[in-house]
């Protein structure tokens, strides 16, 4: 999986400081997550190919996580997009882009699908033979959803030293990868697992933004690779976080802790602080791998 | 009268190709013309004070003139501002507005004051002792009005060789600076011409995007001081014009030769054109006082 972070500063749009927006590929797929105001524009300076975008996914209706969303559906019609787009969000999310077409009077010539979310519990949202998106609702002032990327079990791997010592037909080499035993030139049932090995370990990330601490939540992001949580706050500013519904950075590692995960991902820092040290000093005091986001960010794993 | 260029080119935001929007001061008010997306990193990037802005005036509901102005009235919203804004535009705008408002449970502090546009004549639709701001209807493919900034009069300046000589008390300066005749010290009656002299001469502005070429703006504007007339394309491109109700450089010079302008303007151009040099020599052809916006780029007259 690799993750390009496009923004990860909360509220208003700032020269060098964009709001919320990544982009994940995994699997020939290139997920968009969150589009705030501008996204178009860091996916041109990310050099991101507009036509490989096919599912985008909006964590909920505040301006710095979708404000740039009708912009960006408008510009892939004026570059003759043909391909489908799906759209998972909250309920409005429908409503808001084709008000917008209808006043310009510019429809897409392309399929523009809404997947309207409007579940409390988590849900699979997508899924292909090589990927699952599930849900994670989170607590936020308006209803809103976290996103969690779930690669499946690879295929399995010849041990090819064994499968030639097994006398296997080369017929047969497709059916070992997709993990069954087969019958060799001898006639002899050879047991899958005596000529493979496991494939790649499917990877996992979960994106949680925008929240206040939410427990509950550990149990569907338990083990992920990585974990992008938010950091709005940090404990200096701990009274905020419930009345605004956010975290301070100090939460957002105790669920990477709770939650056991690879690495923790901190964002969505409020524009107060200037120096985003601070964020992940806090963190650390919690929780061992953890990294800021940061405009322009790539993370690969 | 001073105009900031925000973004002076059509369709898709780009790194350095920001979509229309501009900032004309003058008599004291900050106008905000158009809004396209970025708008507000815009302001920023030019430090003009947010506050100052009380009147935002849109054109059409076309993405590039207004993803904008949600955004920044939000981020208005986020900055505290409690100072009254109105908004000038077509049907369809405080629907677009109140709609993400409702959805982001985001309402502003301040108050919002939507002027709805409808009219396909030309109306005064806002006026104070020192301003006027007139539509311009044009001809797009959506309901659109260009914008006349008019300066009204200015007062008279005291020739004060003369008032001395006039024996005329200090009182009455200020009648004289309005206009009136005034009767001195000796109880002999004052022609005001003859001790005053005009004051500056009141500047206007017209903001002319997006358009086809359309014959009859000119007896709107004509005399003014500076023009923006949109030149969407080159005359090598001249049959696109009609087709998506743009103009050409060479028919917004032959606006601007009939309305007898001081300077012409030319912007919103189509990003196909990698030099903008092409559209001030096919604009010079037909009128001698041709600019170039670009971003960034200001005017002061």
């Amino acid at each position: 999986m690799k993750l390009t972070i496009l923004g990860c500063y909360s509220a208003t749009p700032r020269i060098l400081a964009n709001p919320t927006s990544q982009v994940l590929e995994s699997q020939g797929h290139m997920f968009l997550i969150d589009c705030g105001e501008g996204t178009q524009v860091q996916l041109r300076k990310h050099k991101i190919k507009f036509n490989r975008i096919k599912h985008i996914f909006i964590s909920h209706l505040h301006g710095d996580h979708f404000f740039g969303l009708v912009g960006l559906i408008s510009t892939f019609r004026l570059l003759t997009r043909e391909t489908d787009l799906h759209i998972y969000g909250p309920k409005g999310i429908k409503e808001v882009v084709t008000l917008q077409m209808k006043l310009a009077d510019s429809w897409t010539n392309y399929q523009l699908i809404f997947h309207v979310l409007t579940s409390k519990e988590s849900e699979l949202i997508f899924e292909d033979d090589k990927m699952e998106v599930h849900t994670i609702p989170l607590n936020h002032r308006v209803y809103t959803n976290g996103f969690l990327f779930k690669e499946k079990e690879g295929k399995r791997k010849l041990n090819i030293g064994a499968v030639e010592e097994a006398n296997i037909n080369v017929a047969y080499y497709r059916k070992l990868t997709q993990g069954f035993d087969v019958v060799n030139e001898d006639g002899i049932n050879i047991k899958n697992e005596s000529v493979t090995k496991p494939g790649d370990k499917p990877k996992s990330y979960a994106f949680c933004s925008d929240t206040m601490y939410k427990e509950d939540i550990v149990s569907i992001i338990e083990n992920v690779d990585v974990l992008y949580h938010e950091s709005t706050f940090l404990e200096t500013q701990a009274h905020l976080a419930p009345k605004t519904k956010h975290s301070t950075a100090k939460e957002a590692a105790t669920i990477a802790k709770k939650a056991n995960v690879g690495k923790l991902l901190l964002g969505h820092y409020s524009t107060r602080y200037k120096d985003l040290n601070g964020f992940k000093i806090e963190a650390e005091e919690v929780f061992d791998s953890v990294e800021l986001s940061e405009d322009g960010k790539t993370f690969e794993f």
